[in-house]
């Protein structure tokens, strides 16, 4: 699932992840695993925390994709791995782990992830989140501001000067590489349904 | 089913038609219904071959859509529909129907069938078929050329002044009312597969 800040790509997964059962498959419920890029965010430890805030975590080299890969690779396997956490407020990975155990689905999460080649090449059905610029930065601004508190200069300012220039050198031409493009992600209720029906029938194994 | 001309529409419609019984259902097998826009070009008797030839069978005005809407609520409510057949070398309606039988999928398959709200009102899931117009093109030269016997010059210079308008007056922004967009159609195995997975579940009354 990938798709741009702002896009409805959160809203989607969170639907998908609360029609199953994540992790857990006690019961024979059905259950999914699930990667989220964001928790692939490199390490920084040799570096100040100012450093650290200054980095652009819009461009692809912010990413350790090669684990993410290795992880996918090893879940499609049947390996269970130990997925890094990351700490936004830190701006650096913590120490402690969280454990994924494979799954006949793995929901696949982030902006970037069709970028990768290697991570593509990892993925069966590829879902791409579509939604109008304009939508995508009045959400975006709507939950900086009024959900996390911060100036609506700084959240344009940023939107303007980061957000927009990496989403169309890598977010927007990453597109092409969709099997399925889903406009406004999460709120198109009709995708959601579909594919949670599809999931349904791949955790069913046809 | 929606989509411009060389988008891969067809290929996709004859893919999921494939996938199922169309009409029959006899031994229970599963079955789907079918209405094409193209069935419902407006009949001109009072035209000579030399007018109705002259038409312009891109836009929206050359279609009996109100008939369509008629037809598709019909089959909605389970009552069998006497679907009109044209033809496509006389450029009028023959005398002959086929009927139609309702079904619990009716799959309704046409370049412009988005941009008519009656018509969309109609439709539980919309899928638009996008495919790059330079790709549309080279496609529909291929078909019109080397399988239809055309020259070059008549496809061309009817793709630019027909075809190409009439896309982005009216397919190009009835995209917006998808709510599934497929890459390349027909040619798209990942969602060709998705797609016949989410018929069978609502064959199957999920």
């Amino acid at each position: 699932m990938a798709g741009g800040s702002g896009s409805g790509k959160s809203t989607l997964v969170k639907k998908l992840l609360e029609a199953f059962v994540v992790g857990g498959n006690a019961h024979g419920s059905e259950s999914v695993a699930m990667l989220a890029h964001d928790s692939y965010y490199k390490a920084h430890d040799g570096m100040t925390f100012e450093e650290r805030a200054r980095l652009n975590y819009d461009h692809p080299g912010a990413f350790d994709t090669a684990m993410m890969v290795e992880h996918l690779r090893a879940l499609r396997l049947g390996v269970p791995v130990a997925q890094p956490v990351y700490s936004f407020t830190e701006h650096n990975r913590r120490e402690e782990t969280v454990l994924v155990k494979p799954s006949r689905v793995v929901i696949v999460d982030g902006i970037l992830i069709f970028e990768n080649e290697a991570l593509r090449d990892q993925m069966d059905i590829k879902v791409f989140v579509d939604t109008d610029s304009d939508v995508r930065l009045a959400r975006r601004v709507m939950r900086d501001v009024i959900d996390r508190g911060r100036t609506m200069e700084s959240v344009i300012e940023q939107y303007l000067n980061t957000v927009k220039p990496m989403h169309e050198e890598f977010v927007e031409p990453s597109k092409r590489w969709a099997d399925v493009i889903i406009p406004e992600g999460g709120f198109n209720s009709v995708a959601v349904t579909m594919l949670i029906e599809n999931i349904r029938s791949l955790i069913r194994g046809n």
